[in-house]
């Protein structure tokens, strides 16, 4: 039994909880090693107080389960199978208190589990998982700096495909080209890349928009890794800017390192945000500034915790989150800067390693 | 009102529901023609027994919706607002029986809507929604057409590029491309190309396995544009096959063009799936058809119906789904070809055009 499992177990000593009934796909594969997509189908991680956890898998995945985890109780079921009535059997007479994710489970799932499984209250253990999922080792800090690694390779091959009338769609297609030529499991989330004024839609969709020089153009791409997510955003010059967006620029950049030079342990979140926004706003751009500092990363490309000026919550080793301050001038242009960073035991440690300065395609 | 609220509004007035809480995108989507990604924010269409329906969206979606849809009344919340709250004060008073999609509603969720919204029973409404999906209108039928096109023209570019030596992971990284190029919205699942003993996996993962002559190559590839999917399987043979090989592909053609010939409105889809079936164990090779003959295909690439051989269900004018028979000899190989069909007034139409007979690359 891993520290995780350990330290779930004490949690549910000390709330009473005789079942912990786990399915989401990731939290499966963040306590067991186990990682797979299930679609509709059961898939669980169980453990009660003083046993050791067990598996319920589809029986098509069993063999793959069975090299992924060290998990000795692996049972299955067939597509003809109640996986509730399975679980029934194994856990047998009255469970009391369970504990499930309640964020992750359907009314309809919820209601069969109460059908068959005989338990008289729940909780919600999606906190305990977020408060385990927070602190990284070091192995989840050595499969994101591989998911770093991997995209800053993407981005460096894709901008030499960059000259003029290529398209933001062409790029997209470079980059998800590379993505899988490089062996990652695939994109972690929709590949952005977009170009001149539309780079001031911090939600914009690439379209057929043709690269022109006088161009902002930024990449905002992430991988999934051994399940494991990285997200990165760069912005470039195509050919030359005007002096208002090298100035926009700059000063996105001197956010950026404005909050990196903040991170420590025991300073809050929202004091992160708040050096990078700062800066945006001593330079007159912090109505244009208009979305938080950056998100948790893992197995989860946007997890817990959120990074914004009114969360108090103190910064912990172990942590991994993004710094992406932008400036987004309607008409004009946006400028993005952002890096996956760890907190470590008297610092930060940068996990992007792609030069920051303003470089020209 | 178009025609699918008055069909939910009948079945409301029979089963005694006041208020419809649609919240699954994809059903947004089919109910009012906008299409999106709330991700973790709340996204909901509402219909009220004898009064329009209106829309609840995310404040950044409001120009996008107005932009999509006919529904006069698209209400906002922002990320600070509570949805349900917003909900309650349009709704007013006690709501009786409220409609909601269970299977696509978290505990969680459903407790928010429970602690704001006063309704006193609540019925799920997944049923109404899959009667009304199964029977696709002419616009949708287009839609999947469109979808089908797109992932052809992939096919044949990407075929270009098959040689010997290339990956089946470079094959995936070449049919991602054109999905891109094409400027479709991306694959309507994970691509998966296998080669020689591997395609005997129906649930193998593409890798850096290289193509040599005597494989069998299966392309299982589709896409999603407009927000309707495609879903088309193709096996070709690289230089040269065995005869054993030549066999199963033949035996395979001859059920899928079996179970077509069977298609028209009134038969069961268990007929469909028994028509191709009874070819391949004639043949000799029942057990090494090891799934069901193929799924519904629309807003989603596996939606309702399952076609297998126990579904009694009738087919009706509109239905639009999968053909896709399959032999996988473990350690020699198999073959897959996969149509998507449409049933029609009197018989089918397929809609797929790309050639089934043995092609060699």
């Amino acid at each position: 039994m891993n520290g995780k499992w350990t330290e779930l177990e004490r949690n549910m000593r000390e709330s009473g909880v005789s079942t912990l009934l786990i399915t989401d796909p990731k939290h499966v594969y963040y306590l067991t090693g186990f990682l797979s997509n299930p679609h509709e189908r059961f898939l669980g991680a169980v453990l009660q107080a003083g046993s050791e956890p067990f598996l319920l898998v589809p029986e098509l995945d069993e063999e793959a389960a069975r090299a992924a985890t060290n998990i000795a109780e692996i049972l299955t079921h067939g597509d003809t199978d109640d996986p509730y009535l399975l679980l029934k059997e194994r856990l047998g007479g009255s469970l009391g208190t369970i504990g499930f994710e309640k964020e992750r489970v359907s009314v309809a799932n919820f209601e069969k589990m109460q059908d068959v499984l005989a338990f008289s209250r729940y909780l919600d253990v999606g906190p305990w998982l977020r408060e385990l999922r927070v602190r990284k080792s070091a192995d989840e800090v050595a499969k994101i700096k591989h998911a770093v690694n991997l995209i800053e390779q993407v981005l460096t091959e894709s901008l030499r495909q960059v000259k003029e009338g290529v398209t933001e769609n062409e790029l997209v297609a470079e980059v998800e080209y590379r993505i899988r030529k490089l062996g990652a499991d695939g994109p972690s989330f929709d590949s952005m890349v977009l170009s001149g004024e539309k780079t001031a839609l911090p939600h914009g969709v690439p379209g057929t928009r043709a690269i022109r020089r006088g161009d902002l153009l930024m990449f905002d791409i992430g991988v999934y890794a051994d399940g494991y997510a990285s997200d990165i955003t760069r912005t470039f010059g195509v050919g030359e800017l005007s002096a208002e967006l090298i100035r926009i620029y700059e000063t996105v950049l001197a956010a950026n390192e404005a909050a990196i030079a903040a991170i420590k342990p025991g300073v809050t979140f929202g004091s992160i945000d708040r050096a990078a926004r700062s800066v945006i706003e001593d330079a007159g751009y912090g109505k244009y500034f208009i979305h938080r500092l950056g998100h948790g990363l893992g197995i989860d490309v946007h997890e817990f915790p959120s990074v914004h000026g009114e969360n108090e919550v103190l910064l912990t080793e172990g942590n991994v989150f993004t710094v992406e301050p932008g400036i987004y001038v309607p008409g004009v242009g946006g400028v993005r800067i952002e890096d996956d960073v760890l907190v470590t035991r008297s610092g930060v440690e940068v996990l992007t390693t792609y030069p920051k300065q303003l470089t020209y395609i």
